[in-house]
């Protein structure tokens, strides 16, 4: 395994990343430009080397991963198995059996409930968040606070594609955020 | 990587499976009794013996993974990555980009509707279907039918467990099922 990702390996897979996305306009809804990741996913040694990257990029320094439901599960496992780490999963209201921890957080309309087992971190433990995209940052802010509620530290979040515009880097700051590409 | 996986591996396997699992009574609503794998999730080694063992159980004989929404997608990036196979994903309603095949099953009270691109996959194609708990078979046999949509074939489904009294494996028969636990 590499200890590490030079630029020109980067650059490299940005590359690769943009040969397959691909945007769809007015999905899910009128004037939202969807990033649709599903073509990456098709290519098995491109999802390990965002995963490596992901990994390379937060130098192993991380005692958990915690994926955000649900297309953060992809990445999330490839990065936990690369880095031979626990999986935590951060899911939607309901779906985890208790104690759970609970957060309820802003959407562009209305609110949404993420939540994560009590037990799955301990205190002083750092915790590496991945998802497939950032937007706004609500989602991964919202991830984040359920980290630091018993005590345990957020590395940092790994994403595929920020969306440079929305400012979700800005929102999670001073939390680090390594995106493979801003779009 | 191991080319099979004998009866004894399988064995040793199923009992690290057994002290990760956590049985919760009455989740999500009163009379079931929910397999939580979450501490599975939290063994990296256990998540990629049990990947090892269902690609192992199918030979590598298949084309592509598709992963079920929303916990099949931990273990299906797993089988992907370790077989080298591109991964597809069946999603509930609304949430992959179009083209989709869609199709409508039943749940124990009222209707679902699962997703799958539809280049997706190619006529002839052959598909592993994983997911985490076999259960009656509705999601699964929805999977297999978009599978089958346009001419591709099934190689079998691959569950962590099948929960044997509610008989799922007959009602996907003739499609063969590898499940790492029956319970």
């Amino acid at each position: 395994m590499k200890s590490d990702t030079t630029a020109s390996d980067l650059s490299a897979l940005r590359r690769r990343l943009s040969d397959h996305l691909r945007v769809v306009p007015d999905f899910p809804s009128a004037g939202i430009l969807f990033q649709d990741l599903c073509g990456v996913l098709a290519v098995p040694s491109l999802v390990h080397d965002i995963a490596e990257a992901m990994v390379a990029g937060f130098r192993h320094e991380f005692d958990r991963v915690v994926a955000v439901e649900a297309r953060g599960f992809v990445l999330g496992t490839a990065v936990a198995q690369i880095a031979g780490r626990p999986l935590v999963l951060a899911r939607k209201k309901g779906k985890l059996p208790g104690p759970v921890h609970s957060v309820e957080y802003g959407l562009e309309y209305g609110t949404a409930v993420l939540e994560m087992q009590q037990e799955a971190l301990r205190a002083g433990e750092r915790a590496l968040v991945v998802d497939d995209v950032l937007a706004t940052g609500g989602t991964l802010e919202a991830t984040a606070e359920l980290i630091r509620h018993d005590g345990a530290d957020v590395t940092g979040h790994a994403v595929v594609l920020d969306i440079g515009a929305l400012e979700g880097v800005r929102r999670l700051a001073p939390d680090r955020v390594l995106s493979i590409l801003t779009v």
